[in-house]
């Protein structure tokens, strides 16, 4: 198995990781126990080789770091090419390197012969195994390719075989070519070829999955694709959904079922760094992908959850859903409360009222799923049992921006404490930097405590981007102590105000627990 | 083709449409050539009823209307059954009625006998023969029934055939069987059945595209599915998908050619009427289906587009794209200032010097792919070819909160325009959109088109969430004007300086051209 989603799935449109994000997720892809993760091509922008700098440090339990580059240029040797140097200086153990396979390609692309091609991939080859690379030749447009001039196709396979690849990986780069074909061409080579095969396939025509679940079936042995799908153009052949089939449907051992569970959360973690909205319909991990309606499905599947479910959602860590009527509101609720210690009783009317009140919050763009810190203290306030730490006289937040000038931004806080009335000013790189920063400098002293707990991540998210700059939006925020993470939310049309109702819990409940 | 939009489609999570809306998509259906258009279940709500009275009067070309129920109920005579009598009522040619064909769904949950379920069925589709309707019978959960009981299975079909069925639709209900065991079932069945065959999927393992034309290789001579697959859980069958890859690689002919070049259109159209974003991935009619980002693509593309598109885009009404990002080269710029009518030399000096600034500006967090009119602002600025619309001289944003009060936010704009300079003020819900009116204000008199341009979408990311709220947040901000939409995009630490910088130039785009 080999993810390409921090090289393939970054050309997908929208897509942009930090140096940070692709860390997260090389650490992400290696807890599941993928074998190899392909990293992006060295030397083609800074951020990459910044990537694999640090990737190397990284110790990585199951996986491979896969660096990854063209064939050399034409009319150079593979030594003098810098490509090559590039892909070398990354210090990965494998590498992938694509060649040309479509004559069409090579004569209109590259505009070489069809010899001086497999010169290149021979000499390119045998260069990265002088330097103890273990090599995956990634045959581009493989399918395209053996539709055009099979001879030729096997030829490219067969010089990458002799000049020592350990593996030969067909691609359906254009997506294009439906299962049956892939199936049927795969079988071929399989049978003249000896070098372990890899399938990778695009999804411009919604069959990526299928084709890829065909070509094993045909003899491939390592199936590429990304997280979720992503990838240029319609995406690549999406690893959440072909995982599970393979292991569930087709009864390969692929992942031990305790990391098979972990697979809907590795899904929406991974959204989440993209700054995508989770894949609700997608296939196993999607949010709706065992949602069920009121009526005659959820009637049966109270009977019998086959009677509606093609697998058991708990095996990929995904979850049955019901449509959510008042009374699962409220043991949703009493659930939570439990979890929190706090005593809440069903036939209490208060209770009744606090499902109303959260309904309400979250039409009104609260998320408590993230912010569940924000709840309890919701609930604590709501029952009398919330004891404020401070009470807010005022802040006051400005931005001043003089031509050429760096921008000034400065935030007053006036707040009471224990009786006392403390009033702060801080600077800082933006408007809720410097309200926080101002927030805590009033807390220190009665609290210091507050030193302890750092932000660990802030989000934003405008809520209804329709109405422009007047929507409403979303912060969120985790915050984090030595032994604690906690998630507040706030919600406003305006974005400081929203930071500043998320930060007030973020400190009220790091405080008080 | 039948399409269930309207049935199966709206129970998809999220998805409600009005009877206007209906009516819309009914019309678009019909004139891009669908045969069959399943409109709802009579009877169980009254939305659906209306949907009928309405739908008779509409003069359709192309498709027959169907509505859809399920058997008469346990225990009753078809003729005394009130689902029946609905179905009747909504006065279309044609209905499907689907029936339990799995063993585990009679007994599990009906709890009848497999006898007494051959009987409903019978009694069902005769009952509906004699008052001259076309009968489409769906064989619920068709493939799960055959694997668990095929001789059960198989006489649930031919007690339908028998009863006079016109059509046995094979469903896939779950959504959980793969193409290869679908094609083999279809072929097993097609060999002891006369009546012709359909096949309706669910997307539940990301296969039900390849399931559908599995299925039309072994056989099946009707496809169902719905627009932009649209279904309950992960959706149904998309017949965005199918149509094109069954005309252009299977070569069935199904719509004329202008026909299949209204689909992008008609996919984007009906998810304006869904209110969920046009899907931008999907194959064939997504926004990116046909996106080039990588440079070594684009460079191809542009010597052959063959060798990265697996069909011609305009073939179903899609345009080819070229995105701009740290991923692209020199091939991209000079394809992307091409279409912006601005002249860039491969060899000059100054095109090379803005690859690099993009690239950086890129790493720096700036994403010009969702910013194309800010790229195309810095071109100009950076060629010297740009007036700017006013010079800043300042602005200065406040936000003031005193407890129990609403949040007072202010912003004012000092600028120079044409000589003179403006100073304005205005209050806003928040410090972006208070800036934003005092900006508007002090262009008002100058630039009365100001008032043609708005906002239509407004985005903010946080980029590094770790630096909590110290981290850099990327603003997108897209508008729009009588004839177009653009959009621009700002980086800073500062969320209300990254809005200014995309907002200046969302204006300074709008009035310019």
């Amino acid at each position: 198995m080999l993810d390409s989603t921090l090289r393939d799935g970054e050309q997908g449109e929208g897509i942009s990781f930090t140096v940070q994000d692709k860390l997260k997720i090389t650490r992400l892809l290696d807890s599941l126990g993928i074998h190899y993760i392909e990293g992006g091509w060295p030397g083609s922008n800074p951020k990459t080789d910044e990537y694999f700098k640090l990737a190397k440090k990284e110790k990585l339990k199951h996986a491979k770091l896969v660096a990854f580059s063209s064939t050399c240029r034409a009319g150079r040797a593979a030594k003098d090419d810098s490509h090559l140097q590039n892909l070398l200086a990354a210090g990965t153990p494998a590498v992938t390197v694509f060649g040309k396979t479509w004559d069409l390609h090579v004569s209109a692309a590259l505009k070489i012969s069809l010899a001086d091609n497999l010169k290149i991939i021979d000499d390119t080859i045998r260069f990265l195994k002088q330097h103890k690379k273990e090599v995956l030749f990634d045959a581009e447009h493989f399918f395209d390719a053996y539709q055009s001039n099979p001879e030729y196709a096997l030829s490219v396979l067969l010089t990458a075989q002799d000049a020592g690849a350990d593996r030969l990986v067909l691609c359906d780069t254009n997506g294009g070519t439906l299962p049956d074909k892939v199936q049927a061409i795969v079988s071929h080579v399989r049978a003249g070829i000896k070098t372990p095969l890899g399938i990778h396939t695009h999804n411009d025509a919604e069959t990526a999955v299928a084709s890829t679940l065909a070509a094993v079936a045909a003899g491939a042995t390592q199936v590429q694709g990304t997280l979720n799908g992503y990838g240029e153009r319609c995406g690549n052949a999406n690893l959440c959904a072909i995982i599970p089939s393979l292991q569930l449907k087709m009864n390969y051992k692929i992942l031990p079922p305790q990391k098979l569970a972990g697979l809907t959360a590795l899904a929406r973690r991974v959204a989440e760094i993209a700054n995508l909205p989770p894949p609700s319909q997608a296939a196993y991990v999607g949010h709706s992908a065992f949602a069920h309606k009121a009526g005659v499905h959820v009637s049966a599947i109270q009977k019998n959850s086959a009677t509606y479910e093609h697998v058991n959602p708990g095996l990929v860590g995904n979850k049955q859903r019901v449509l959510i009527s008042e009374l699962s509101g409220v043991s949703n609720l009493l659930y939570k409360a439990k979890t929190m210690r706090i005593d809440l009783a069903k036939d209490d009317p208060q209770t009744r009222q606090l499902v109303q009140k959260i309904k309400t919050l979250e039409s009104a763009g609260y998320h408590f799923e993230e912010g569940e810190a924000s709840l309890e203290l919701l609930l604590q306030r709501t029952l009398g049992k919330h004891k404020p730490l401070f009470e807010l006289i005022s802040f006051h937040v400005t931005n001043e921006k003089f031509a050429e000038k760096e921008l000034n931004v400065e935030a007053t806080v006036k707040i009471k404490v224990r009786g006392k009335e403390i009033h702060t000013v801080a600077d800082g790189n933006g408007p809720v930097s410097a309200l926080g920063r101002a927030l805590r400098k009033a807390l220190t002293a009665d609290y210091p405590r507050i030193k302890n707990i750092a932000l660990s991540d802030y989000k934003v998210r405008v809520l209804d981007g329709r109405h422009g700059t007047e929507a409403k939006v979303r912060v969120i925020i985790e915050s984090r102590d030595d032994c604690r993470t906690w998630g507040t939310v706030g919600v406003s049309t305006d974005v400081i105000e929203a930071s500043w109702l998320a930060l007030v819990d973020s400190i009220e409940y790091g405080l008080l627990k």
